[in-house]
């Protein structure tokens, strides 16, 4: 049994060699720019799921669990690590991201060593440069999230007690921001892709601003920003069978939003662009490791 | 500590009993009906995550666990168990629903007595009758949902290995149609208390056609199929900034949706509304009890 564990982690280890070592296909500015504009929705998705809870502070307040060995965390930080712990289980023990963490995608806030086994590890194929695949602002969205976005978002009201609820929509909310915004990996592979000759010089040079200034393009973001507002008003108004659908939030003082689509701009101008032009340099700096 | 360990465990049966015969206020016909719409919004929202993933069906297969102690199980179980599992944690083991299962509105498919504790009870209101508060349709939702409406709702495609992903999605769709169905208990305390007397009589003669004949208004039901339909329709096409919001999914048989809209209707009308005037009938049986 334990000859057998030990196979199957050199066999997680090889696979995951392999997968980083594979050859890079499939990526391209346009699954890139369809798999970012699909997220938008799960987010504005994610983010008007969370609005129908009131905002229930105890959930993030450490004091609320009160003694015993784990007072220094709050329910919702302890809801998140469990749940990320299931999703994470695979058939044996080993050090490597593991469940739904195998794939490059998703990146856990609490990095687990899985205390048992549920799934044998999946083969996932990769289009990332190994050293800096696991580059990520996990911490930042956190604090992001629960700082600035949440007393934004949770709906007036007194505390609902739905803590564990109104987490999951949190954790929902967390972790579709972590695989947005982390997504900047493969976007700044996609562009070094493209442009290797001119990208290379700029990391050689470790020249931060100048990458920067190559991976912005003000229109584009306009139009993102511009467009997850509008998603946020037609996925976030009440639908009667015959009323006409609002998509303009100026044109409609009058309805109400489940999401204030101005919010969901926000999000966008301020933290989900900023913090993956982030992702994108800190992967490009370790690009020729 | 053990004393104060059985001091809570009493305080979280008092709590729920006084839950149980708490005076029954803020349910009406009008709260009843704005639930029942915000629910049908979160429904689609999840049919549409699920639908981003293929099949994958070794998550649903036992044998792709393999050998082990919990070999008869399939991944989707065991992922949806322990998920519950995290969510019913409270402080002090009991039992009683716990956590997430406190509210009413939550049933877990997978009963628990939570191993250890995360957060102390909180002490909801019910505008429940106590003998059938617990009734519920989780099993034919389970079995409904896996065989009949999966298939139709998993994206085409081969094997993506995203099996905690995809299954996360599953658990969403899960809870909110449990939510939603088993609503089916507010729906009937609220008709009984509008009209005790009829009701009275026809649960007293046990006559269960009578009670789903009163219980059915096909003009409402209509109007519920095709604004669930539509919502699957504005929710689940690509918007773009400046590009018309299809409204009718006769009108744009080039559109495509991310979940069949006669998918969502067909949901509706064979299972979500069938399954919840089950748990109504269910429910008044025992309102006298």
């Amino acid at each position: 049994m334990a000859a057998r564990a030990l196979q199957t982690l050199l066999l997680c280890n090889v696979a995951l060699l392999l997968q980083l070592l594979s050859p890079c296909t499939g990526l391209s500015l346009d699954t890139v720019r369809e798999f970012l504009t699909g997220e938008e929705d799960t987010i504005v998705f994610s983010l008007i799921e969370r609005a129908r809870y009131p905002l229930n502070r105890p959930a993030y307040d450490p004091a609320y669990l009160g003694f015993g060995p784990r007072h220094d965390a709050s329910f919702a930080e302890l809801f998140v690590r469990e749940s990320e712990a299931v999703q994470s289980k695979v058939r044996f023990i080993h050090p490597r991201p593991a469940g739904r963490y195998q794939s490059l995608l998703e990146i856990p806030f609490f990095a687990y060593r899985v205390p048992f086994a549920m799934a044998p590890p999946f083969n996932f194929t990769s289009e990332l440069y190994p050293a800096p695949a696991f580059v990520n602002v996990n911490d930042a969205i956190w604090s992001t999230y629960f700082n600035d976005l949440l007393p934004l978002l949770a709906k007036n009201g007194s505390d609902d007690g739905n803590y564990a609820v109104t987490v999951d929509t949190d954790l929902a909310c967390l972790q579709v921001l972590s695989r947005r915004i982390n997504y900047g990996r493969f976007v700044a592979e996609t562009k070094f892709r493209g442009d290797q000759q001119t990208y290379t010089s700029l990391i050689q040079s470790k020249d931060r601003d100048a990458l920067m200034k190559l991976l912005t393009s003000e229109a584009q973001e306009d139009v993102v920003k511009r467009r997850v507002q509008k998603k946020a008003v037609v996925f976030g108004q009440s639908i009667t069978l015959d009323g006409p659908i609002e998509t303009d939030a100026r044109n409609s003082s009058q309805a109400k939003f489940k999401v204030d689509p101005s919010v969901v701009y926000k999000l966008y101008d301020q933290w989900v662009i900023p913090l993956t032009k982030q992702v994108e340099v800190e992967y490009l700096l370790h690009r020729l490791d």
